[in-house]
């Protein structure tokens, strides 16, 4: 036995033992460490770099470790293995940027409140009423008497029926089971919150006439990355509390797939779904819940949007027939989940509505995020563009709708990229670089002061763009000009710094290289070529296209206009764009307040037909073509030429 | 902390520790020792009689313990105080007699089948079906390919609703979770267990096409002082296993009132509750699954008859409104209880139908026992009495039904009379005593050559009436005779022995007292005086009773002219009594095989009228002159005048 210590930048150390022979990778898990490791530890990506600091282990050199690196004691955590010596390792910043940072906010930020406020807006306006099955009534009986003695169930129910028009209804164990002593303690004056639907009704719980009552309930929007939530009064949509946090399941690896290969070891099922719900979803329950002052169990509906592999996950369904041909989900559409059967710490009897599926590739995060694009209310041409770790695009209109799915990797939410990091604390989010100096100018995500550790989706987008449009990088992406921001290492990778050691926040240069590069044109491109081969499949045109709403995790901080000078959104008027922010989160959000828009998208869903990329012969030369910055056709990106 | 050692007749000892101060019969409650305490511990009944064979112990002298039994170590439990030193007592069988004696049978006996048989064939005659609405059925659905794409669920949904016209498909979180592997698994061939009603079918479960499956159900009666339940097969009714024990609750006292009273302190409903479900109903359960080899979550419904006291408390609902005025029961009918509530060991979801309640006196047991006696279905008048702890009567025919309960006290279950035990191995439960010898022949409960310790209901019964018959005692209960067998106390307080020390089983005669016989003459008034003014305010008379069916615990071996002879039951031709077993138990089964007749149980609970005894005037006079043997007026009894 040895011991192993975790010692992080701010100072705070986790420490445990470990059998010699064990991967460090896999102790980190084990420990409950975030470690990055995107590739799930096959020494393929190259982030879960830690730094030996004491003690030894035994680690494989790869590549994506210098010899200099190497001496200063940098090791991958993937490839090392512990011996019979005690040993420490530093983790960076940058390696545990994934870690869980859970941020709770009680009252959201004005603009943030807006984004619910306008989808509430606008899907009242596609006379869709804010109408869910929940309320709270006040109830009141006569005392019972030796000339009425009806028992208390029969009291409440004939009580119930004289508010409600209702032929059956259901009075639960737990409501059963406080009957007899709520009722005579509040002399027969109670509130029963109820959920009616046109064949029963069903009594949630009941409470004592002076007690506060509030209807609560949960939106989440699971990411394969970032998790979000928002607490909400059911009765009136109001936002009470706002919740994120990573994705427990990041450290089983980075994407779908990885996690899906890792869920298919013994014990590996209930080891995602514990990651997600005990490790992510109940911490943000129990805080949002706390800053609002809401009892837990007075949270009555959760409604869930995910991919279509998180939400299997989110269950503790074997997601593996999902990438195995022919490639079949456990279901599109579940209407018999309930918190109890999940784990999940709301009140045990809530309903969870999941956002239905439409295929393995296309999930509930797209059926609701179409559902808030509303672009199924509007006769002009829209494409809706989610940009998860998965791409998936929605192009349609009040007649029609087309959705498909590309494997963008998880460039836009920072992995696959040496310095990339989802867009928390630390993270540069825009960036511009001068054409002279070739000096960057950067805003990093978090307190004023916060220095840089790496870059989000929407500052590697503004980086790659800056570096093309002032020649530093060509067409191919490889670097072309000299200075003393880049650089070129033994092998002649090129690399771009954008925050030197001393000025960043972590131990290492913030740098953008020659593979980062690559690896983004390539997710860029799948994007655009999905776009292209969509449209094409339709016959239609880029300039046909009226409107393009643009989701996802990759930060409100999106430039559109650098987007499409790296050719990875078409070359259309700028006005035309539109950043609607995580619409899978707000899509859930309407899907809980209101029954009508619950219904609509599962109509939305059934409507929408699914395009599979990978049955389409050009798809692969649209691919191609599109991984150059802007494109091999230059002429598709008119304005991008004439500006450069 | 001293050792208290509780050792019993058969040589076997529970120890525990105590601290100085703690009440013996606490310390054995706690110890899960059942020691016999109906009057729940108040010295009051003389039952929780142990010998102090070691040690010491601090125990007040009461009237129940003479001078020689208090010098040979006799002291009652709820008067003995632990000190500082280690004590050991015996426990005898008499006072152990309650414990909980569980037996169950794979195979009944052949008359008990009939007994379920000749149900099962009443009931159909009176054109209600034997259906309910569980089916396995096997289903095969299309492997899906890429051309047939839908997932498992909407698979599974598609192929179900061929079998059946349904609109709506619930498949819960336990089939959801199995899908994906049971389908590819079996080729997608698999079995269902389904539910299935008029607006929606359940998936109860699912298996592989070639698992064995048996739909199995549990029909119980939860007695005040016995326990007994059925395993059956739902497709046919077959029973599987037969099971039965004391009551776990009887420690907490031998009637509803006390037991209410125990469950008004603090966690006492809990207490209460655990008592019957944990100590009592799941192990009869775990039992009677293993001995039919049916895996306890295929067992998909449950059926509880009994009264409304231990229905609250089965369910851990407070009853305390139950014994107060204005005597309001939580509830008589509740139809969305299960298995997963209230912790008993089946399918987490199974249903729990609970038998309806007529009152806070009129409960399940009763309803249930009226569907079995069918007399709704007869134009004849018939009585249906059942003698349990409480009396219930119910009275009518086709067309009008009318019921009441009186409180008969727990004499017929051998409670309230000291050598009184209920019909377990050792009861005597039928008995002659020989006019000129005043000699006793009785039989007891067990294995041939089994030696008696105390008296069932129907000995009582019969030890009466004959010391009655053969002028031993007079009407008023008094011993008139001298003999060896009779003997009087220092008081003058006369009894009869049925069987010496020497020949007993325990360590204790076998004798009825004066005290015994007033205490069962009171409760046999109790019955006799009901029937009489239930009748009169009916404008009926006994002569006009075509037949009494007689249920309950007191035992199959009843000897009617016993019963008439000490004017419990009217004087009417012995053809016209008919005794029908544990007919709660047997209503219970019925109800869970046949949703007709779970749904004619509540019609008949619904149509029934309650005659609350005690608001009738005359009832006072009634039990007065019912407290003879057989009657103050004995022309009611000709037959028995001619006899004697």
């Amino acid at each position: 036995m040895a011991r192993v210590t975790f010692t992080f930048e701010d100072g705070s150390k986790v420490e445990v033992f470990a059998n010699a022979g064990d991967n460090l990778l896999e102790i980190a898990r084990g420990a409950n460490v975030a470690i990055d490791a995107p590739c799930s530890g096959n020494a393929s990506c190259g982030k879960c770099r830690v730094q030996l600091i004491g003690g030894e282990m035994e680690s494989k050199k790869t590549l994506h470790i210098s010899d200099e690196e190497y001496a200063a004691g940098w090791r991958l955590a993937c490839t090392s293995i512990i011996t019979e010596a005690d040993v420490e390792v530093l983790v960076p910043d940058i390696a545990a940027a994934y870690k869980s940072r859970m941020k709770v906010a009680d009252l959201s930020s004005k603009e943030e409140i807006a984004i619910f406020e306008n989808a509430k807006r606008d899907i009242q306006f596609a006379s869709i009423v804010l109408q869910n099955s929940l309320d709270v009534v006040e109830v009141e009986m006569d005392p019972p008497s030796l000339d009425d003695t009806m028992p208390d169930v029969e009291r409440l129910t004939r009580a119930l029926k004289r508010y409600i028009n209702i032929n059956m209804v259901r009075v639960p164990y737990v409501v059963l089971r406080k009957l007899p002593d709520i009722l005579r303690d509040n002399n027969f004056r109670v509130k029963c919150v109820l959920r009616t639907t046109s064949r029963d009704m069903y009594v949630y719980d009941i409470f004592g006439q002076d007690e506060k009552v509030v209807i609560g309930g949960i939106a989440i929007d699971i990411g394969t990355t970032t998790v979000s939530a928002v607490l909400i009064n059911m009765e009136n949509g109001d936002i009470l509390a706002k919740g994120s946090a990573g994705n427990g399941q990041i450290r089983y690896g980075a994407d779908v797939i990885n996690r899906i290969i890792e869920s298919r070891k013994p014990g590996g099922v209930k080891k995602l779904q514990d990651a997600i719900i005990k490790e992510t979803l109940n911490p943000i329950i129990r805080e949002m819940c706390k800053s609002a002052h809401l009892p837990r169990n007075q949270v009555y509906r959760v409604c869930v949007a995910s991919n279509t592999t998180m939400n299997h996950l989110f269950a503790g369904i074997n997601a593996d027939p999902l990438r195995m041909e022919p490639y079949i989900p456990a279901f599109f559409k579940t209407n018999s989940l309930f918190a109890s059967d999940l784990g999940l710490e709301v009140n045990k009897d809530a309903h969870i509505i999941v956002a239905p599926n439409i295929g393995s590739y296309v999930g509930g995060d797209i059926t609701a995020g179409t559902l808030v694009s509303m672009i199924w209310n509007r006769p002009e041409y829209s494409l809706f563009i989610d940009l998860g770790t998965n791409g998936e695009l929605v192009f349609g209109n009040s007649d029609f709708m087309m959705s498909c799915a590309c494997s963008a990797g998880p460039a836009f939410e920072g992995g696959d990229i040496s310095c990339g990091m989802r867009a928390t604390d630390g993270a540069i989010e825009a960036c511009t670089i001068d054409k002279e100096t070739m000096e960057p100018t950067y805003t990093v995500v978090g307190d004023p002061g916060t220095k840089p550790i790496g870059l989000c989706g929407s500052g590697i987008i503004d980086v790659i763009s800056e570096l093309y449009m002032t020649g530093i990088i060509n067409p191919k992406g490889k670097f072309v000009r000299e200075g003393k921001r880049v650089r070129h290492d033994k092998y002649g990778m090129g690399s771009y710094v954008i925050a030197f050691e001393e000025d960043a926040g972590s131990v290492k240069d913030v740098e953008i290289t020659e593979v980062d590069i690559d690896n983004f044109i390539r997710a860029k491109g799948a994007i655009f070529s999905a776009i292209r081969t969509m449209l094409n499949s339709l016959d239609f045109d880029v300039s046909m296209i009226d409107d393009v709403y643009v989701a996802g995790g990759i930060g409100s901080g999106i430039n559109m206009q650098n987007a499409v000078n790296i050719g990875m959104f078409p070359d259309i008027p700028m006005e035309k764009f539109h950043y609607i922010g995580n619409s899978s989160l707000t899509g859930a959000y309407l899907m809980l307040l209101s029954t009508p828009a619950e219904k609509k998208t599962y109509e939305l869903a059934q409507n929408m037909t699914y395009l599979e990329l990978s049955t389409v012969p050009t798809y692969m030369d649209e691919f191609v073509g599109a991984c150059f910055l802007p494109h091999t056709d230059t002429t598709m990106f008119p304005s991008v030429m004439k500006r450069k």
